[in-house]
């Protein structure tokens, strides 16, 4: 088995109580797939390279070790269309740009997008991520080759759930066994998919063990849509169908009542909170303070690259304290450290790998970054995680590691030719427009 | 006089009319301290080297040659403060942190965090900026050994006027002469300078030919004790009292009145959007999309690293148009190239250069950034600007130059050594917080 010293780090490893200190000076040491040590001090990685003379070791002077990110809710293959529809109304969006483009793009392009969208995370540092787009089953190879850690939920709307379904199944037996691979049942939302066509996901999910992602409460519209149709709010509508539980990652959850807050902490769903893709497209606020304060897990995510338009965590996590402190109108708002929680501790709940993912403890998931901390955006250090999610940059990124695999090193990724990729996407791009 | 000729970029000058394309394949050159031509194709540049055969040649192939950005409002000293106190009230903020950090702070120290200051925002494309702080007079020095171009407004309350007004009588003899350090009167704001202190401040500033800044409806707090104290707005109060031209920079503008709004715009007043800060400490919105389509100049800025916390102009921009959409409802509000064009174009008459700064063409000051296109969040390019705006780090930019010198080259400052920088920051903020 492989094994990996980090020496020397800041260690930040989400892991403190209250109002214990966040990080300190130490070492963490990894052995094949998990992390095996984390301490303080230097005594014990000694003892640790003793025991792993073949250890690869990185000196981590000036340099912090914390958790990989959490991306809760992306569509990764749509960096293709990234730029290609900004500061439009949302229907010409979507239907003079977004679906004719997504119509005429085979499996291997959205391969091809994922592929991008992947290498733009984890020079991001972030180690998973949970997909919701189309071709799901070709992308498990893409996200097995790339190393990183992956939910790809297989979307659906009632007009393709027959095309879908069967897509599921054969992305459930490509990612049988994969250790980081794992599928999930994609409703797109209540206001598209029947109450019929949401059932016969759950029981597929229910079927084949999987977890289930859905849009909820995105936009007024949407509610309105559910109103009308079926008397209630699109929270109330789920929940009647029995789809809310802890095994569900709710997307965006922006405009809810008193009650909806209060039914997704009692069925413990994992919100997933986008909030630049909430600012660019209009969607509103929203409540994640209330959320959080209620006892829900909050979780945060990019969205896609058509209403964000990139992937970055850093400036994610950053937004959604902000926007919450201009929100409620109390700088206190979300804090630093919580937010932080959101996207490491929090989003493990979204795999199901709560206190094995986001962390950094013995028997963990080897899912770890380090970040650069001699730069100038990030000097001096009077509170380092207040810096991190206030002037943290992807850009600050220099190693990760996925599943104890050294995946970037030195900002770069192993066996990825960026010309080449850039080159096969804006060809892939023409072609498509062009069709 | 030195020359330097950015060959076979992609050019965006910010220079376009409506509806005519943004950006070209091109070449620029830049002779002096001016731009002497900017062209489509590559047909001129032979001429360029045969007329300039010393040039430096930076062949800008897949980069990006534009206008260096302009952050209308900073208090760049304030990154020996970045990160120091978070999280918590207003008053708590100031009272307990701020001002007394600030009382033991030396003009040396002040000099210290300025340089820091610039280090990140010429990293980050950041050309000039306007500055409004404490000991403008010893910075002058440090503006000039830097190569950035700033405005330094010198703050003043009732309480210090006497010292400061001398101090900007030296800062204004220090930077006699100079072509990027130019000095500006800075009363703090009209809840803390009386109306006969803003007027002796204004008296001062047209004795020496000088511009003014001063913090202008930035919170309710400010709003209501105009009110109470002088029966009107913030803006009503600086309009009866004659401050209100193109030679003021009002920071912030977030509670305005319609009248507020159509006075800003008739007086021709630069308005200094801080996203941002508004959000971190709970400002509110300022109306930037209705100040805009009024007409009035609105320019971005990052305002101070305790309320931002960097000084990060592309997620400024970035910020800047999520927030409208979000805040108006409306996904088309503030467009990207709109936003870009408060960062430069609009930016240049906060230093009474509208037309010589923030564009690239012949005759103007050569200030230009060069950005490396070919990263991942760039990619593919369906709209350049959208891209730029939505997506654009700091770190993508590789090489700035500031009136007509290299200031920035391969992300190198030259002559600064950083770890040196870090390690004497981090002890002044440790002895002034252990005074």
């Amino acid at each position: 088995m492989t094994s990996i010293l980090f020496r020397n780090a800041t260690v930040l490893p989400m892991t403190a109580e209250a109002d214990a200190p966040k990080y300190f000076t130490g070492w963490v040491g990894i052995v094949g797939n998990r992390i095996e040590r984390v301490e303080a001090g230097d005594a014990g990685a000694d003892e640790f390279l003793a025991a792993h003379p073949d250890a690869r070791l990185f000196d981590c002077r000036g340099k912090l070790v914390m958790p990989g990110l959490v991306n809760t809710h992306c569509h990764a293959a749509m960096t293709l269309q990234r730029g290609y529809a900004d500061d439009i109304a949302l229907m010409e969006w979507l239907n003079d740009y977004i679906w004719p483009f997504e119509g005429r793009q085979t499996a291997d392009d959205v391969a091809l997008g994922m592929t991008l969208g992947i290498v733009e995370m984890l020079l991001g540092g972030v180690t998973s991520f949970v997909d919701m787009y189309y071709h799901e089953d070709r992308c498990v190879e893409v996200a097995e080759r790339m190393g990183i850690r992956a939910m790809l939920g297989c979307n659906y709307f009632d007009s393709n759930i027959d095309e879908v379904f069967p897509q599921i199944e054969r992305a459930e037996a490509a990612a049988a066994g994969s250790l980081r691979v794992q599928i999930a049942v994609a409703p797109h939302s209540a206001y598209t998919v029947s109450p019929e066509n949401l059932l016969r996901g759950r029981k597929l999910a229910d079927r084949l063990g999987l977890r289930m992602m859905t849009h909820v409460a995105e936009t007024r519209d949407e509610v309105r849509i559910i109103g009308e149709r079926f008397g209630c709010t699109p929270v109330e509508h789920l929940d009647r169908l029995g789809l809310l539980d802890e095994r569900l990652i709710a997307a965006h959850c922006v405009h809810l009542t008193d009650d909806d807050l209060r039914t997704l902490v009692e069925r413990r769903v994992v919100v997933s909170h986008n909030p630049q893709s909430n600012m660019k497209i209009s969607s509103g606020v929203a409540p994640v303070e209330r959320l959080r304060k209620a006892g829900a897990c909050v979780t945060v995510a990019t969205d896609g690259t058509c209403s964000n338009n990139d992937l970055d965590m850093w400036e994610e996590l950053r937004t959604a304290s902000f926007l919450q402190k201009s929100y409620t109108g109390d700088p206190c708002a979300l804090p630093a450290y919580e937010a932080l929680r959101m996207a490491t501790v929090n989003g493990a709940r979204a795999f199901g790998l709560e206190g094995l993912l986001g962390v950094l403890r013995p028997g963990a998931l080897a899912d770890v970054v380090v970040v650069d901390l001699r730069k100038p955006h990030l000097q001096p250090v009077h509170d380092l995680v207040g810096n991190l999610v206030y002037c943290g940059k992807a850009s600050d990124v220099e190693t990760v590691v996925v599943d104890g695999r050294v995946v970037v090193e030195k900002r770069q990724i192993e066996g990825i030719d960026l010309e080449r990729l850039y080159a096969d996407v804006a060809a892939a791009v023409e072609r498509i427009k062009r069709a």
